[in-house]
């Protein structure tokens, strides 16, 4: 995020809270960095997992990604932003027998299958629509070369098909007549910080793919590395090197398509697109002291936020957070020299629950009521990942700022959201008598 | 829930998974039994956040429970629900100015302060509309007398005013006009299950607001003494005493009638009341092993039961899980003596991420693929405690079984739900030239 402080508050003063910010104009040209430095065989999709904004992913759609998704629900995003069915990858453990017709129907640009019994679905719901179906294997593989924290493969894992049962899959893929197999993915972590377990894995995909079209005698064309690129959330963590990772990435796709003219070379993210661009702000409207410790009371929280809450997280380091003042002086939290009075204080959403915690207990510039939290970094795994309707509270907003603008490209919830698709039924031999 | 597992299966077998159901006779039966144990000064109401769906209220309010509502949402909720404005107590550390005006017009039984600050913003909102208003204040008490593992009160916390303050407090509630002084409330923890832990509160509540009624020459019209009724939820856990609760909660509301004639006592429960009468029920997509091990790949998992994925749980133990063969047999998960089979299997819903677990390595009776995974005791903290859009999928339905009938009160989301509020806008300046 490049907006300054006084743009932030002002944005913020003209804004309901609570809500996430991107930074429209950052995010632009982080990404458009990114696929100005990639070899011409190399493709990047954008994991909407991360952020299912529909406008978030039109613009990286607009910039040049593919997307990878993981339902029925973003393949529906992916198209409504803009995404040729073509430029979408469908991956997943779960996929259901109508999630499979739909993207036969849809003539994705691949399938990523994770079992045998999948194939057979896959294969199945193509011949009943007559068509061909792109198709990749994702493989867990024997190996754990990542040094990832959250690992996907490598181990036992419900994610692919284990290499050493490759023999079983490649058997099934022989009897099926509507399945285009284009190639293998791997996936072994996310949220990794060392160029070197990046490459990696990368190297060793790249490997099993040239053994695997040797072996079965099948052309790949499509190496999919998976991604797991991560971001610093903690002033002990360092920035992950990747310009490293990509003078490694290109190399390999050189390589590759000498050794396999017309391959092509996938990597996908989510997180590390799109998080940093995004901010969570919510405003402040109690401060009290209980038994000696300062409490901040906001106007959203776990319901929002929930990793900023320790949801889901193995660290429970406290994120960064900002504060802006609603009184005529600014002060950023990253900068605790420059503030003119700091305590100690923890930041609570207004949930009736002691889990309903985005800060414990940390330094920060002299927080009153009316002034205005952000956590920086929420760009990736915020809403989406949040418990929206614990407790009622209406979902926050999104916004875009881009060119000097601000863009709302979600409104708030609103209270009757909690009772969509519910129905009112009081049957007659419960009622009291 | 009552329901035995013959009549599961058939419930199962006719209704699209993933779904929650509840046993709405054996809800029924449950939260009557405790409402005609009561003393007739005790009033019991019903947390709304423990499952906000209206059917549910509503059924709760048919029994003659009141309702404990913590936002906006849930107050809507409440109303559609049935209960009366004076029958609904509204509670929470971060209540908006627009969340007490709107308690204000509506009129509710009573709103819980938290601070000397929200009490002058709810004297602001009743001398706006001109309405006196029904208040009590929350209260922090000095002594940690629970037994609670998560606390909400005798620590330092954002809950309530610590007793320590109540000087300040009372000074400034002798400045309100609007304010119709009701009583006090004080809520120690949760998921309590040692009867002594929660007579202890309960008693230390009734005196404390004695010592009040004097010290400040106010009458105390109710005492709220919070609830924190805990349930087991795994083998080695004993059921709360709850005969123990109640004869000495009516005991206590004796005297107190005595001592403050016209004095009501309130308790509060939500998961007491419908965890139990509740079941998650998702189906077995694919069966896989994985360097040896064993799993399961449900349509359904932390995205509908967070909780069941030791999400924001201490105790990092398995739920207990039921396990409805599709394939004509039937076996209890309970009974595993019973079963023809058994094998360690670890259960994992449809989302890319490890997290996404509902068991792991439990033994049980042979699953195979289009067989159901039923975890008990689900009726509370499921779906509303769940990032239900995480990933994209639908929303679970939600069924009450009652006098033999399945009725559907929540049909499935679908794949637009997501995109609900957003809209779709690229500005003009991040378009790529």
């Amino acid at each position: 995020m490049n907006i300054s402080d006084d743009q932030l508050l002002s944005i913020i003063r003209s804004h309901r809270t609570p809500f996430f910010l991107y930074d429209g104009d950052a995010l632009c040209s982080h990404v458009s960095s990114i696929l100005a430095r990639l070899h011409p065989a190399v493709k990047l999709h954008y994991a909407l997992k991360a952020n299912g904004n529909v406008s978030i992913a039109a613009l990286l759609r607009s910039l040049g990604c593919g997307a990878e998704i993981a339902s029925s629900g973003e393949l529906y995003t992916a198209l409504k932003a803009g995404y040729k069915p073509e430029d979408i990858i469908f991956a997943g453990p779960g996929k259901t027998e109508s999630e499979l017709n739909e993207t036969v129907e849809t003539g994705i640009g691949c399938v990523n299958v994770e079992s045998v019994r999948e194939l057979r679905l896959l294969e199945k719901a193509a011949e009943r629509s007559g068509a061909c179906v792109r198709t990749a294997i994702r493989i867990n593989p024997d190996a754990d070369v990542s040094g990832a924290t959250i690992k996907m493969g490598g181990i036992a894992r419900p994610f692919g098909v284990d290499e050493s049962q490759l023999d079983v899959f490649f058997a099934a893929l022989r009897e099926c007549r509507y399945i285009q197999f284009q190639g293998i993915q791997i996936y072994t972590g996310t949220q990794m910080l060392k160029a070197e377990d990046i490459i990696g894995s990368f190297e060793n995909t790249v490997r099993l793919a040239g053994e695997i079209s040797v072996k079965y005698s099948l052309p790949v064309n499509s190496i999919n590395l998976g991604g797991g690129f991560g971001i610093p959330y903690f002033a002990h963590e360092q920035p992950l090197d990747m310009d490293r990772v990509l003078q490694h990435l290109n190399r390999l796709a050189a390589e590759a398509v000498q050794r396999m003219p017309g391959v092509r070379l996938i990597i996908e993210s989510g997180r590390y697109l799109v998080a940093q661009s995004g901010m969570y702000v919510a405003k402040v409207l109690y401060t009290k002291t209980s038994k000696g410790e300062k409490f901040a009371v906001t106007d959203g929280g776990m319901n929002h936020y929930a990793s900023a809450a320790f949801r889901g997280r193995r660290l429970r380091d406290n994120f960064p957070v900002k504060v802006f003042s609603a009184h005529n002086r600014q002060q950023g939290g990253d900068n605790p020299g420059q503030a003119d009075q700091e305590e100690e204080v923890t930041v609570v959403g207004p949930l009736c629950t002691p889990e309903d915690c985005l800060v414990r207990k940390v330094k920060l510039p002299l927080i009153r009521e009316a002034d205005y939290i952000g956590i920086p970094n929420a760009g990736a795994y915020g809403l989406s990942y949040s418990p929206v309707d614990f407790l009622g509270h209406p979902a926050p907003a999104e916004l875009l700022a881009a060119g000097g603008q601000v863009y709302v490209i979600r409104e708030h919830g609103n209270r009757t959201d909690a009772l969509r698709h519910q129905r009112l039924i009081l049957p007659k031999t419960l009622q009291k008598i």
